[in-house]
């Protein structure tokens, strides 16, 4: 208990609040207190010691970037700005790494404008950390959901696919692989800019990739009831990474959008994209492939 | 993955918006979306298997009951509103409760006004529950930290306290023991209405009792920069508690707070209340037993 008091003093005072005075009551009281703006925007997500990541393969400061940027990505995906982060933190006796786990996460919290805010730090078998993020908007037209999509809308990626994917399998491999590759895999950057530009620029509907190109698509048809058509070639590939290993790696947290034909201008200026298609009547997701045909394993819908 | 989906899914169905049109984009969606008021109030608290409860005592549904009454909890300590819940879960393979767990959870959202906004399911080795939850205020001078307790304010309590870790003890010993203190550890209530009240009522510092009386109350004096001077015949007790065994035990979730003396009647309108001593200056707690010396073990405080 005392040695768990020590870790939280030593974690608290690795803190700075960059919130600019919105962060009232700060960590060490049994909560924080936080001037809100119009709108709250939360998602919480949880990180599993050999299930989201290795400690064979992840520094601790990697664990720890990466939770955070895993649940920034979802405030990226509806265009919210970045607030506060609330850490929760499962320590097994055998791990010395939590101080590291939680640098790791100041560094991009840094990079973000993200207040570590609050936590709590308990102990169990296995190291599990989880993120709540809480980001702020002042108008709700300004975010952006899954369900917007409209029939005609393009369909526009950021930034280049399958790189985590092919970091990891490098990692794993142990043969080491592209450096850069191997970051996009134990530092991935939330689109938090491009989410609130796109955002700004008109997208109708968004979502952060974090199962891959494929099952994310289909996510987004779902929640706006079209199908998202896209083709195979148009699909922006990390170096050396094939167009399907590109179109159904994970962890990429590039954000996928839909916008009106017009502004596509506009959503070009807002970030750098792809274009991989349109929206259209029906269902799910069709990927076509270099034959024009739908290529089978990354397409899912139903006929009508 | 599909299971899992599925779960989340028929978690999802088992929810229910109870905000009053405050929550915009519910559960689905990459984050939720909440119309916030002025202050935004949040804590994060971690329940692990074995280490803060045991499936051989609890049902799935009290762990889900009580993850939220823990996090819920630190916003009554604050005097703010119950808002939003998110919640992230770790599930072993073995377990087939997560439904039932959260189906607590709901029991006690149900009670407090709270709603469930959202969520994470991942699979671990072990179950461990993380409750995020946010509250509100209109005015910070409505909420109370642990920091604003002076010389000469009462130190008063709520309820009765030692009858969780009774509960827990007769649990473990398998003979049963008394509905209401075996209750009163698997389904602790937060004290949210007490703690709005006590706020309004004027309180200067609250603190809600999870690792028990003598310990939380030194967690107060520090913060405050005073000392606590109670008295140990003063100490509610549950029904077959002994007085230090009320002092020490922990998971009571009852509030101690502190308050000028002139507004002793409006705290014993607020709630149920026991006074227990006074601040003073000085540093620590002095726990004050019937022979009118200092408890050993119970109080912790260093010589001016």
């Amino acid at each position: 208990m005392t040695a768990e008091l020590d870790l939280i003093e030593s974690i608290q005072s690795a803190l700075t609040d960059r919130s600019g005075g919105r962060v009232h009551t700060w960590t060490g009281d049994d909560a924080a207190v936080v001037r809100a703006r119009d709108y709250a925007v939360t998602s919480i997500d949880t990180l599993v010691e050999n299930v989201h990541f290795s400690l064979a393969t992840h520094s601790a400061a990697d664990v720890g970037w990466k939770a955070l940027a895993t649940a920034l990505s979802d405030l990226a995906a509806m265009g919210a700005d970045a607030g506060e982060a609330y850490v929760a933190l499962v320590v097994p006796s055998r791990f010395d790494g939590s101080l590291d786990l939680v640098l790791g996460m100041e560094e991009l919290a840094e990079a973000t404008g993200t207040t570590i805010a609050g936590g709590d730090v308990v102990s169990g078998q296995i190291l599990a950390v989880t993120v709540a993020v809480t980001g702020w908007a002042d108008r709700e037209l300004e975010l952006i959901g899954r369900s917007g999509a409209w029939g005609g809308d393009l369909v526009g990626v950021t930034g280049e696919l399958g790189g985590s994917e092919a970091g990891r399998l490098a990692l794993e491999s142990g043969e080491g692989g592209s450096t850069g590759l191997v970051r996009r895999h134990l530092r991935p950057e939330p689109r938090l800019a491009e989410g609130t530009a796109l955002a700004r620029a008109g997208a109708t509907a968004m979502i952060d990739l974090s199962d891959g190109l494929a099952t994310d698509a289909r996510h987004l048809a779902e929640r706006s009831g079209v199908q998202l058509r896209l083709e195979l070639a148009q699909v922006p590939c990390a170096p050396g990474v094939e167009p399907v290993a590109a179109a159904t790696g994970g962890d990429d947290y590039e954000l996928l959008f839909t916008i009106a034909a017009e502004r596509r201008a506009a959503a070009e200026a807002a970030a750098t994209v792809s274009w991989l298609g349109e929206v259209v009547a029906g269902n799910g997701v069709v990927l076509i492939g270099e034959d024009g045909r739908p290529v089978e394993g990354l397409s899912g819908y139903e006929h009508a």
